[in-house]
This record gives C-alpha cells, sequence and structure tokens, in this order.
C-alpha cells in the first residue's frame, strides 16, 4: 500500500496572539483574521486537490474552529474528526496570560527566549488556583495529571507517541490526513519528521494558516524532506512573522 | 447504570428553507438566522446545564454547522464527534431543488401534502444524472446504493437500527448524548422514542433550534414521553410554523 498524504495546519490568529499574551492551555478564540486564514487554508486544500480523508484536532477552540472553517471551505465538512489533548499546544506554565512584551522587558530578552525556545526547560508552573490553570477542566478529567507547566521536550513525549500510533497508520494506509494543532505540537511532529536536532528545532518556525504537506516513500521515511508549503511566499513572510513575536 | 439524556437538536434556517425549495440530501449552508438559531440552542444547553459528552450529525453541512456553532456556545466544543449519513434528513427525489409553492401549486395540496407526509409512499426517483442527485458524491462513496428517493419509513429502516447499536447503549451507559439533524430524520427518532404510529406521525411537527431532551427509566422506557423542550413557548411557534411551510 502506498503511503498518502500527511496535511500540517497551524490556526490562524487568535484573540490572544492579537493581544499578544502567551495563550498555551488556556482556550481563547480565534479572531476574525485568524477564522479568514483558516477558510484560506481550506481553499488552498481544494485549489490542490488535497482532500482529506480525516482530521485530527487537539481540545482547543482556536484548533477546532480553524479545522472546521478549513473543511467547511474545502467541500469536507463531513470527513470523520478526532480530537485528542495530545495535539494541544504546549502548556506554557505560569507565563499563561501573561504579555509578551511585557515579560519580555521584565525578564529580559535571554530568559525570554529561554522560556519560548528551549527543548528541555520548561517556565515555572502555573499555581494550580491561577484563572488560566486547566485543573479543574471537564475536559481533561480523565488525564491522570494536568500539566502545569511544559517545555517542547514534553509535547514531543505526549504526541509523538500518540501520532505513531494512531495517526501515522492512518497515512500508512494511503489516507490523507489533516491534522490542525497549534506551534508547538506541530514543531514537535516536524522535528519527529525531518529528524532535527535538539538544538536545532529551536529556529524552526511555522506560519499559520498555510497547509504543510509530507509525502512517503514506501518504507514510511519522508519524501519531500522539510514539508511543501501550498503557498510557500505566504509561508516564507509568516515564518518570519512567528520569529519575529515578543516585539511590541 | 441510570440512564443518561438524549437531546436531539434540528438544524436552523438553511438557504433553502429561506427560499422555500425541497432540500433533501443537497448540501446547503445555513443562513445567518440559521446560524443564530444554532448558537441559541448551545446557549440553552448551557443555561440549562445539560452539557453533551458526544454529539451525533449527519454528513450534511447544515447539521454539522449547527453542531459546531451549538458545542462552541455551549463551550463544548471538544467532545468527540461521530458523523453518519443515517442520520441525513430524507431524501427527497426528484423533488431537490424544486420551489416548494410552485410544486403544491402545480400539483395540488393534496398529491404536495401526501409527499411531504405518507409515512410510506416516497416522491418519484431522481435522476441520477440530475444535478441535485447524489449518486457522485464522495461522501456516499461506500453505500451499497445511494437512494434516489425516500418516504419516511426509510428513514426508520435507515436510522433507527443505528440509534439502537450506537446512540442508545451511549445514553444507556450515563452519557448526555447530542443528536444534531434534521426534521425527518428526528421525527423518525421521536416515532421510535414515543410510539407514535405510522398515521399519527404525520401530524408531529419538530421546531429548529430548540434543544428537545428525553430521559429515561432504568429499563430503558421513556421517562417523559414527548420529550422536553428547553423552551417550550418557542418550540410551540416554532412547530407551528413548520406545519405551515409550503405557504407562499
Amino acid at each position: 500500500m502506498t503511503y498518502g498524504t500527511l496535511i500540517l495546519l497551524r490556526h490562524g490568529e487568535s484573540e490572544w496572539n492579537a493581544s499578544n499574551q502567551f495563550t498555551g492551555w488556556v482556550d481563547v478564540a480565534l479572531t476574525d483574521k485568524g477564522r479568514g486564514e483558516a477558510a484560506r487554508g481550506g481553499e488552498l486544500l481544494k485549489e490542490n486537490g488535497l482532500l482529506p480523508d480525516v482530521v485530527y484536532t487537539s481540545l482547543l477552540r482556536r484548533a477546532i474552529t480553524t479545522a472546521n472553517l478549513a473543511l467547511d471551505a474545502a467541500d469536507r465538512h463531513w470527513i470523520p474528526v478526532v480530537r485528542d489533548w495530545r495535539l494541544n499546544e504546549r502548556h506554557y506554565g505560569a507565563l499563561q496570560g501573561l504579555n509578551k512584551a511585557e515579560t519580555k522587558d521584565k525578564y529580559g530578552n535571554e530568559q525570554f527566549m529561554l522560556w519560548r525556545r528551549s527543548y528541555d526547560t520548561p517556565p515555572p508552573a502555573i499555581d494550580p488556583a491561577n484563572e488560566y490553570s486547566q485543573t479543574e477542566d471537564p475536559r481533561y478529567a480523565l488525564l491522570p495529571q494536568v500539566p502545569l507547566t511544559e517545555c517542547l521536550l514534553d509535547v514531543v513525549k505526549r504526541f509523538i507517541p500518540y501520532y505513531q500510533a494512531v495517526i501515522e497508520p492512518r497515512v500508512a494506509q494511503g489516507e490523507t490526513v489533516l491534522v490542525a494543532a497549534h506551534g508547538n505540537s506541530l514543531r514537535a511532529l516536524v522535528k519527529h519528521l525531518d529528524g532535527i536536532s535538539d538544538a536545532d528545532i529551536a529556529a524552526l518556525n511555522i506560519p499559520t494558516g498555510i497547509p504543510l504537506t509530507y509525502s512517503f516513500n514506501e518504507d514510511g521515511s519522508v519524501a519531500n524532506p522539510g514539508g511543501t508549503y501550498l503557498d510557500p511566499e505566504a509561508a516564507a513572510a509568516g515564518a518570519a512573522a512567528v520569529a519575529n513575536q515578543g516585539g511590541k
């Protein structure tokens, strides 16, 4: 059986992207701009004849709405949907809810970049009583332990085994699989797919709303290392904008 | 184990409800009014503390969007979703796409009401080459035979066994289950739940956008015959409006 295509789609602008706040597991909505990005992502799928057979999303509204709007635009609103917390954004710990520019000013650029991009150093844990903690959220009621903070390595540890056990077998069956998720869960997956080192992953930025596709050789290895953006020009501009976050 | 609650939600106004056309399996979108009805349905769930654990939808956009908007409004956008063609609206055969008032004028009220409300007489079959046929639609590719027309009995035959095999066991486990579907698939289900005769089901009209809840005794029988609307006044007005369709 020939492998199918894996399509990664990072959600577009959320309310806290717009207000420059750390979001993590806080369940904020897309802005109108973000909704437009999602629909445009779906149109790109349709224009390129990439029609998903199944979609995986996180449990967060901004990824769920992105999937809904993109699939509606692609006329694939009717495909099976699977949601799992393992696709969630990285938990940003005590930084959740804080303004990025103020945090950078207060702690300095070095600490700021360490929290944003260190592979294995998480931010300080959030207080479970903090309004932006998820310890009482019913959607995580079945987890043995709701995270209080995560580094990218933690995301790799929770998401990649799920990808290998649940998502990859469907691609291996020849299906076109859409993963609608977040900056850091998708960075974890791209690190795995492209064999990027713990050090080099810090420099990888994934733009929002532009489908990134991977195809595979018969042995399951990636046939197009680095993946293929459906709109490469917009992707390059988008990645630069992500890299520049934390500015005012 | 105590039974949970079953919640039925009929989608709100679609583009062809607004233009007074027979829709059936044609995949038209909600109007802005219909989107508002869906969100209001979700707010009613939230206000009444009825939080679905799982949602079932048809493969048609108007029910899928209704579920998405209602669950978003109820903060339950993250629950598991199951879609199945067996929840689809009744296939309206050769009437799909025709204007209801013109059809009534052309064929007379008796024939019109027979097509709308006969339990076991379907409308004439649609020509597979008709632009409003679904014989080439990829979402039905796995069906042995895509319907060319259906009467309500056909809907009962396809939907009730699915309800009994897939949906009812989840209610029996104590879950709160949302079914977001269509006028006739929900009439088929209510006929089953309330033991309504083949003759009497003709007079049953289900209003749009207002959650209709069923609770159950320990033996699985319905504890509140006829169900309970979360907004009874709006439901009565809505049912009267449905009964009056076909007028100009």
